[in-house]
């Protein structure tokens, strides 16, 4: 086990009508909200009600930015910085997915820098505060409710990028499983995608002496592999939604369930070239990257992988050599995610090999990725064929 | 699973040497400590020079507070508070194991509070704020470095009383698991028996629909099971320690592996009352009571009991009925406690049967204890006398 740090204050309010606790728990942050949302949903479920008659009791004035994309842009993120500004917001309020939280970070820790935000993405400058900021969930996938890092898009270079601050994590997060029922099949597939790869990012690791973070993690993927088809075939059951919402805030809050862990992170820093260029759903890109980025880099780690297989899909030895237990987990998790009706390759989303030399070449922009196994330019490429 | 809400502030500072981290993270607080500590331990071994100079190098001027018992007392935490109040203290740093720990908890409490601290105990008074406190933990076992509960024994009354509240949880916690090489074998197959016990009245409930948190709850007894023996084996083997030291900090931090799930601690009660009486280990007093606390309500919940002998012990089916099942689970228990060389009966640690009714009837003061199985002052006696 490695050292590390693990620091996260956010507080969850969790469970059916937990919606009803955003009044009481945002009282407090001053008077002026900025309310953060998508493309509108929020108003065809009724939610957009519910969350101004909480704001109104709260005594809050209100101010919106709609619109969010489904990978937010930093165009979006400086209006956001602008409204703040003009209207003098004490406290950012997303109500959404993962995007929204993002953008609602993004603008929390650009309202009070002088540059433009954009620079902590390419890690031109430090994130040294930010305005607080609380959540909604509406959208089981990426744990941006319960940590502090952001991914933007910036459509104009078609670029990306993330980043990560204790500032930017939610003051709290309120997490009501019944507002996913409204999920369609396809998006609570690319969620639950989402957070097996997130833990994936963690799990796939060279660092030793970690039986611990290795069982969580396995906790979590045991628990998608069995909630996610419960909820893509039932959506308004409560406990699959449910336990696909606690799956997906622990597999990506602050690292705890990897602490002392190396991470990877190879396999999203891949995706996200593919979907700053595509604009597909993450999950989904992930669906496709990540079985081809096992297969890649499997033999750096048997061990690992035949634990995977082993403890996550109950693969029995019955005499399979260590390489054949690996491929059995990996095709087992292809298998999973096609089942749910997640995308396999590039062209089941309609992309060609047009891109692949960009794209290989943006994901090494700041070096290698990965850690588990190193990847370079042509690497990253022979990854991204596999994918075709 | 039911409603819950979850906030745990703590910062984790984990690692070989994180102690030469102390000075940076202390610095910040003001200016004056009260350091707390135990029997002197710390003096032998080198940590408390380490500890003054890094207090030394973040400026601050230190109080004293040392000879905090095992079962830690009011009238030392009366002690501590004078102290704060007299020399104007700003934060209270615990060098020890939890019942430091906790000690501090309950001085940081007092301060700033006019009534007595043990208002808080009895539920006569509702805690509303803290001095700020951090944590050098030397021993795994009761969580109380990422938590904020704390449990105080009133000597003079025969009690031991607990509080929780969240502005008792440390601002930070370091965790350096070789300060736990010199823990006696004795005190370190307690500690294990306490974390175990820690995660078996979370893990035993009647809440359904919580595959997740079961799962983390397994995660940690299966890495306990271990990594204990180890220890008690090898003192100085690091991985075992930080295993263990990690174990211990997510067993009981907050309630982060069984959120949304009704809790138990009945047989913390019962166990509280006799340490109260004793003052034996806690850690030993757990390894009596829990295995009999199992026998006497398994049936309220045998599937909960099977799965524990399945996924924890590894206990096969074959052929063997659910009540088979969930003994031989209990066995193992048992089995393994021995094994690490705790006690099994109230006489291995010279107890009699006394005060069987005097503690019967402690443990019901504030009405029927636990949730698994409510007990009243007949079902613990019943137990107890099952633990002689």
């Amino acid at each position: 086990m490695n050292s590390f740090r693990f620091h996260n204050p956010t507080q969850l309010i969790f469970g059916r009508n937990a919606v009803d606790q955003l009044g009481s728990n945002i009282a407090g942050y001053g008077k002026s909200v900025l309310l953060v949302y998508g493309g509108g949903s929020i108003k065809q479920t009724g939610l957009y009600d519910k969350v101004m008659a909480q704001l109104r009791s709260a005594g809050m004035a209100v101010h919106e930015l709609a619109g969010i994309e489904p990978n937010p842009r930093l165009s979006t993120v400086h209006k956001g910085i602008e409204l703040c500004r003009r209207h003098g917001v004490e406290f950012i309020l997303a109500v959404g997915g993962g995007s929204v939280i993002d953008a609602a970070k993004a603008i929390a820790v650009g309202v009070p820098y002088e540059g433009d935000v954009w620079d902590f993405c390419m890690r031109r400058a430090r994130i040294e505060k930010a305005l607080p900021l609380g959540t909604v969930l509406t959208l089981s996938a990426t744990g941006s409710e319960m940590n502090g890092n952001a991914v933007i898009t910036n459509w104009e270079e078609k670029q990306k990028r993330s980043f990560g601050s204790i500032h930017a994590y939610p003051q709290f997060s309120i997490l009501a499983p019944e507002l996913t029922f409204t999920v369609p099949a396809n998006q609570t597939a690319y969620g639950s995608v989402d957070m097996m790869s997130h833990v994936f990012e963690q799990y796939f690791s060279k660092t030793t002496g970690t039986p611990l973070q290795e069982r969580l993690c396995e906790s979590i993927l045991q628990t998608v592999v069995e909630n996610a088809p419960i909820a893509v075939r039932e959506p308004e059951n409560y406990d699959a939604r449910a336990n696909l919402m606690l799956c997906g805030t622990y597999a990506l809050n602050g690292g705890m369930i990897s602490v002392g862990m190396e991470n990877d992170w190879a396999s999203h820093a891949i995706e996200h070239e593919i979907s700053a260029i595509y604009d597909i759903a993450h999950g989904a890109g992930l669906a496709i990257v990540f079985p081809n980025w096992m297969k890649y880099v499997y033999k750096e780690r048997i061990d690992r992988f035949v634990q995977y297989a082993e403890r996550v899909w109950a693969i029995e030895r019955a005499g399979r050599t260590d390489d054949e237990m690996a491929l059995a987990g990996i095709e087992a998790t292809r298998a999973f995610f096609t089942s749910i009706g997640a995308p396999a390759r590039l062209a089941d989303v309609g992309i060609g090999s047009e891109s692949l030399d960009r794209m290989a070449e943006e994901a090494v922009r700041f070096g290698p990725i990965g850690s588990f196994k190193k990847l370079g330019k042509d690497d990253v490429r022979a990854i991204l064929e596999m994918c075709l």
